[in-house]
């Protein structure tokens, strides 16, 4: 009989296949003594040798097919295996010990990832993780049991697991991995990112898949509705191979509005931007027809190196993007580090709230030399193209004011020194935080533009951490909370003559979308792969009709009313 | 020549008098070894003894002069001597190793220390503090280098350090210590709220005050303006004599309005009344004519013990508030606990932003057996006089709905039992969440009153934690951004004939007392001690001109330009 999950949607799409479940290998350690020292020796470094082989290889296969950004995990995993102080340690061990490599290891790892942990610090504890992926890596060489590599299924296969790590998820091929479900997992947890980057259809959170799923068994997954079927009827069968043709019918329709301008059933025009984390996101934000980007984060610019990139490197990768989109707009965003985001060339203090901490303009304002570097070389590569700045995290006015001053002055060097600047830049701001929302009217008289950040607005106004999962019921997007500061955001600006954009999740979502045109948003930043379906659901819309339920919509009680609302009139 | 120096203003008052300069003695250990083991340990228990009886007599001393919230401190440090696992340890490793008893209790403090610390928890954090101080006061006597006992003062100073802990303010002794200023705190540190209980003037976060003050200097502080002066001029000298004289005459003539009413010049009347936390605290509301108390805050019933306080225990401490305010209103707001308040009975997950995390009423209304509980305890001591409920942390509509429709429950399942309940009981909210301040035109079709909770609506809207030094300029009471929501809050409760008070820190503030007066604000919940300047203050304001101040603060740039304009205009 067939049984039927409901988890969270991950990642848009319809997956029919045969289940291939994915656990671990069975890596339990016995402890051996007076072991021929030098042959174990041997043994570990051969295990070493595998390792590292196995891991370039996936390092430069993610790197290929999903870019750098994705591949720095890898690198850092390589780093462990460069490391005397672990790697040396082991082979010490079994000398003076004279116990086998496997032991001496898991001694090791066991050790430097409770030291780690203990540090209490959150870039230490992702040091803690990386030694053990590694460790987990070279013990099942040792063991013999190999690691079953995601990257060399050779049929079609939905994935079933607990979680999928990055380096999980780095591995899978399109080609036979036609979806995957998970127990555990967010909308915006790691995997599921990944999955809407690489278009896979995805289910997670189901809590139980595992245990509900037998190998080999047929598994339909719904990632438009967060549907799992396992062991599907032959009328649940032929009800979503007729859905699945159905979407892949849809996306060809969506392919056909690649370079057709975003215009509602009434000709009111808005611009479907995409948000990007490095140059080699540029391919995505070509193929699926974005007028533009809405949100460039630099942060990967600073990661994943031992110190600041340099104003040149800078300079470089922002001229790179700002050229490719020849001319349509390009907003960046200045850096946005601290949080959960940290640089391990950049020692901060440890705060007990990082999410409401040193970060972001923050610390730019402080650090003035590093934000000074940032400035000089987004001021460089605006002479290229249609390039736009864009401050994180302002919550007050003389931030605002000190973080243009400083620009001011930077450009006013970089001219008295000959190099060309745009002379149109436009300089705004991230509305991140309420207390920016609720002064947008007096912010509107010296910003460019606004860029509402939902995901941070949204865990602001709620005083909800949206990473904590004891308080995820309450990151509402369509709380008519949310959709009031919204509103005065918009308003303020229009009344000054600026725009508004919006470069959070919700910009991309289907409920949100009629809301935000019925309100006046000017420019919607989302993922690449959404900017099509946005289009698509754009034509179908008229601004007086969006604009009367948007009204309605600000004065119910809960975003349960507000969903309701939009699904009857738009969907 | 004099010297002066710009703190926190953390206690208002005028003091002069000779430093005492209040610094830890050097306990630095040396290791013996083949020790007479037995004298060692008679040692070790003579040590124990002595500071056993000490800490008894400072327990017994901070109840009576300040309440039982402030000694349970004391109690946690009784708990630690006589703690087996830690004293027994000891003894042990005495007899062992044969070495001195010193050396032994250095050495597993800092072992029981590293590990409580590693735990990352902050309720384990705080046992590694206490077995820290206990330990101090132990190796104290074990050295012969007792401890300054600042209860012992018995001439007329200032204390000068660089911070004070809640032992080090629990044993100040009002009749000789005038005053203290130190290095390190901000005006919502733990000594700055002890100092305003106390009614001692006091200056923190100096920076240098401890190597800019000589032992026995003269110094003066004016806890008015946050000024220190050092070894002050015979101009100086008299200046502050005349200050301080003005200050006492202003204290008297505050004193003369304990039982009138709280009126302005033009005869409006809004409601003055007071912040407390356990029955103890109703000495001050009564002695400074309180018409009310605005927020009783529950969690202390819950700290400081093993369990869940009973419902018999709560309906007593409840009770005998109601009936000692004999009719005047009591507003008891439910448990709020979480973020950085945890009980050692409740285990509750690790957060990364506990500030964002499961708190308050979000973890009441999974826990809803120790809810209900309250609820009924609060529901039968409401028919013996004016108590009203308030529940914390409310971000959405359905929380108040799911909050309310347990006490309804609660309420009918009382009835039917044939117990009295209040039948005019108010059920309200706290406003401390930038959502629930935006959507009051919603929220006051259903509930009875508003509470604005500043203190967490400022951290919120502004994004910034309050405890955290490195963002502490962005807690700004007077950003206009405060100030519009503020508005949003009390307009929208009027309109529905309800009613808005403000129990934060803010409440209390005279620059913030005549903005708020003209937004409309009803109800003003804040220290005792501040409620007669408040009243004070308040007769000397007009309804029509405070409006005209409030209208102009919303539309300024900056917390600075409102805090200009009220000083110019009114102070």
């Amino acid at each position: 009989m067939s049984k039927t999950l409901t988890g969270i949607a991950a990642s848009a799409g319809i997956a029919i296949a045969k289940a291939f479940r994915y656990e671990e290998p069975d890596l339990t350690v016995e402890k051996k003594t007076d072991v021929d020292v030098k042959s174990e020796i041997q043994t570990f470094d051969a295990a070493l040798e595998k390792s590292r082989a196995e891991l370039e290889d996936i390092k430069t296969k993610t790197m290929e097919s999903m870019g750098e950004e994705h591949a720095e995990i890898f690198s850092a995993h390589l780093l462990v295996l460069r490391d005397p102080e672990f790697v040396d340690a082991i082979r010490q061990k079994v000398q003076d010990d004279a116990v086998n490599a496997s032991f001496a290891l898991d001694e090791l790892t066991t050790q430097f990832v409770t030291m780690f942990e203990s540090m209490d610090n959150e870039y230490m504890r992702e040091r803690a993780a990386d030694i053990r992926d590694v460790s987990k890596r070279l013990l099942s060489h040792l063991l013999g049991k190999p690691i079953v590599s995601l990257a060399e299924l050779n049929e079609e296969v939905i994935i079933v697991g607990e979680d999928l790590t990055p380096s999980d998820t780095a591995q899978l091929n399109k080609e036979f991995v036609k979806g995957f479900v998970t127990n555990i997992g967010g909308r915006t947890s790691h995997s599921a990112i990944m999955a809407r980057s690489l278009e896979i259809p995805a289910v997670v959170g189901t809590k139980t898949v595992t245990s509900d799923t037998a190998q080999h068994a047929t598994v339909i997954i719904d990632g438009i509705s967060g549907t799992v079927i396992i062991d599907p009827s032959p009328e649940e069968l032929k009800e979503y191979e007729e859905k699945h043709k159905q979407y892949e019918e849809q996306k060809k329709e969506w392919a056909k509005l690649k370079n057709e301008p975003s215009v509602s059933k009434d000709g009111t025009h808005v611009e479907l931007v995409a948000n990007i984390g490095t140059p080699e996101d540029l391919v995505g934000v070509h193929d699926n027809g974005a007028e533009g980007v809405g949100l460039y984060r630099t942060e990967f610019l600073y990661m994943g190196r031992d110190d600041f990139p340099t104003e040149e490197e800078q300079y470089e990768a922002y001229k790179k993007v700002v050229e490719s989109l020849d001319g349509k707009p390009v907003v960046i965003r200045t850096l946005d580090i601290g949080g959960d985001k940290e640089l391990s060339y950049l020692d901060l203090p440890e705060e007990m709230n990082p999410f409401l901490g040193f970060r972001a303009i923050r610390l730019c304002l402080e650090m003035t030399d590093m934000f000074r570097t940032q400035l000089r070389a987004l001021l460089r590569a605006s002479a290229f193209g249609n390039l736009k700045i864009m401050f994180p995290m302002i919550a007050t006015l003389q931030e605002f004011r000190e973080a243009k001053a400083l620009l001011e002055e930077e450009k006013q060097k970089l001219i008295s020194e000959g190099v060309e600047v745009s002379e149109e830049l436009e300089v705004g701001i991230m509305v991140e935080i309420p207390s920016t929302a609720v002064m947008a009217p007096q912010f509107a008289k010296e910003v460019d533009f606004f860029s509402i950040g939902t995901n941070d607005l949204i865990q602001y106004t709620m005083a909800a951490d949206r990473m904590n999962e004891r308080v995820s019921y309450l990151y509402q997007p369509y709380s008519p909370a949310i959709l009031n500061l919204v509103k005065m955001v918009i308003d303020a600006s229009h009344k000054e003559g600026k725009w508004t954009g919006m470069c959070g999740e919700m910009a991309g979502d289907e409920v949100a979308i009629p809301l935000l045109f019925g309100l006046g948003l000017d420019e919607f930043s989302m993922s690449a792969t959404s900017v099509l379906p946005a289009r698509s659901q754009l034509l179908q819309l008229t601004k007086e009709e969006a604009a009367q339920v948007a009204e309605q919509a600000l004065t119910l009680q809960t975003a349960e009313e507000v969903q309701d609302l939009v699904e009857k009139k738009f969907l």
